[in-house]
């Protein structure tokens, strides 16, 4: 668990190649038909650390398997993976009006709701029908179940901003439905294209939930800790749109009076300063750390079993580049 | 091709209770998970004359196949026809900025654009997810091929808002890709779920095609034709969208000065009206009317190997219906 802190390039250089095809081709698709989807395609698929989706499905496909059998089904897996968080990632900024996203300027900013629901429309409508094009039932099972949950998380958000009532359990499935979905599907559907057992299977599956939601909780971290400047979005802004993530849920149970402020939706003028403070006051910030460092542990254990690879390494430390983001 | 003009009701008695389960199973997945969509989903489901698509499919599976081997893949063929349906129309009016739909206020004039996306995301999802547990791979393929086709006739119609230049051919391919792609693709999934030949299913393809591209073009005549009250929406309003449909293009022959206005998108106080004046003083109606007679006719050739039956006699009824709305 403790290997010495990589860059996240080294880490993907067993799917290095693998990648450089997959932008291009993510790029031709969209940009080449429409050129007006062109510069929203340029930018959603070459933002810096969107391949973290892609690079598990190819690490996970070339731990399961040797480099010779890795099939086009395994790259087009991880194509429409991409597809999927970036179509999801389009209709959240304009669910959530948000106006920047690492540091790049949202479709919806740049070109308006109207092109912003096609552009993710028609990505959705794309990954289905090369999901289909898998001609695999499980898999199109698989990913067509992650498309379904992405929008139940987004509904769950929707519907409990500002309640304070909501549970640690509820965040987590939540953070599931959003966030980890993709990366347990994605990994399990890799692992069946090779495939491993079901039993194994199913232990993909729980190496990318673990993963995906450590992921998730180190992500609501950082949005208390991190400056507007290095999240390219403005910092504390999950709490001002009522979107309660780990850090608030724990402090809630030291103080109290973070309630009322949550319940006027920080109506008052200082309020939300108030409660950003009452956070960083409290044991909200350590007890998320721990429970990242919980999912990140189950995580490394799913993955016990594969053989030793240079690509089963890559997923380690992955799964450690999970926690260094908070240092 | 002359029967009398029976009313829809009547046409679709031999799927009579087979719609009403439908409609019920709707509200229910929709409404009793999310509380918030289930105003949304009630009047969604409910307008009038929204059960043409499953009814169709409905009508093919009963033409195809005796009444007991009907299959519960059938029946959910048609939930997902209507769900993918119901989606695409959420999600245009966003697009659109549309107020009303059949008289009734829209999602978004209703919800506001974020419930409007989520509301259209969750149909599409929920539509994939049923799709890839009928467990038969053609069709999943063809009506993953439809949720394409959507897309591509939004970003199409975006792409050419006020396009003076667009070809009939390019309208009607618009055409298909928004209308009649559902109903060939499920037309033929009804016949394929039923085990026709692969010829057969290419005729119920056809018949679905030529079907959706008549049932655009009296859509389109009608908004030049009807009142706003008929409509349920602003008469004329395809042409102030910059949407050239088969009246305005028929028109562009006779009276070239219509391209300066639609070039300077009614920028003029009078364009507009100038422009409906130029479409009414034209054969243009007149022409779109063959046009939407001879895909009638198609359909009925597509469908003429059906075995005598009441669904097959709907299903002729219903095509004839499509010319009936113009008179």
């Amino acid at each position: 668990m403790s290997l010495p802190t990589t860059s996240v390039t080294e880490l993907f250089a067993p799917v290095k190649d693998d990648l450089h095809t997959l932008t291009d081709n993510l790029k031709q698709l969209v940009g080449a038909r429409h050129p007006i989807l062109y510069a929203a395609a340029e930018h959603l698929f070459e933002a810096k650390g969107k391949s973290m989706r892609p690079a598990l499905v190819l690490l996970v496909s070339r731990a399961t398997m040797s480099d010779r059998d890795i099939t086009s089904r395994h790259r087009r897996l991880a194509e429409i993976t991409e597809m999927i968080h970036t179509a999801s990632l389009v209709h959240d900024d304009v669910i959530d009006s948000a106006d920047l996203r690492r540091g790049m300027p949202t479709v919806n900013n740049s070109f308006g709701n109207r092109i912003a629901v096609l552009a993710g429309d028609f990505l959705f409508a794309q990954a289905s029908w090369y999901l289909a094009n898998l001609d695999h039932l499980e898999v199109v099972k698989l990913l067509s179940k992650v498309i379904t949950d992405f929008a139940e998380g987004e509904i769950r958000q929707s519907l409990t901003a500002f309640d304070s009532d909501l549970t640690l359990e509820d965040y987590l499935e939540k953070s599931f439905y959003k966030t980890a979905s993709l990366m347990a599907g994605s990994a399990k559907a890799a692992g069946v294209l090779s495939g491993v057992s079901q039993v194994q299977a199913e232990q993909l599956f729980n190496f990318g939930k673990h993963f995906g939601i450590a992921f998730q909780v180190v992500d609501d971290i950082l949005d208390f800790t991190s400056s507007t400047e290095t999240l390219g979005k403005p910092a504390g802004s999950d709490l001002k749109q009522g979107n309660l993530t780990a850090p608030v849920l724990f402090a809630l149970e030291e103080h109290p009076q973070l309630r009322g402020l949550i319940e006027r939706e920080f109506s008052e003028v200082g309020d939300l300063e108030k409660a950003l403070e009452l956070v960083h006051n409290s044991e909200g910030i350590s007890r998320s750390r721990d429970l990242a460092k919980s999912h990140v542990k189950s995580a490394f254990t799913a993955i016990e079993w594969l053989p030793s690879s240079a690509p089963k390494q890559s997923l380690i430390g992955l799964t450690n580049y999970v926690l260094d983001r908070l240092y």
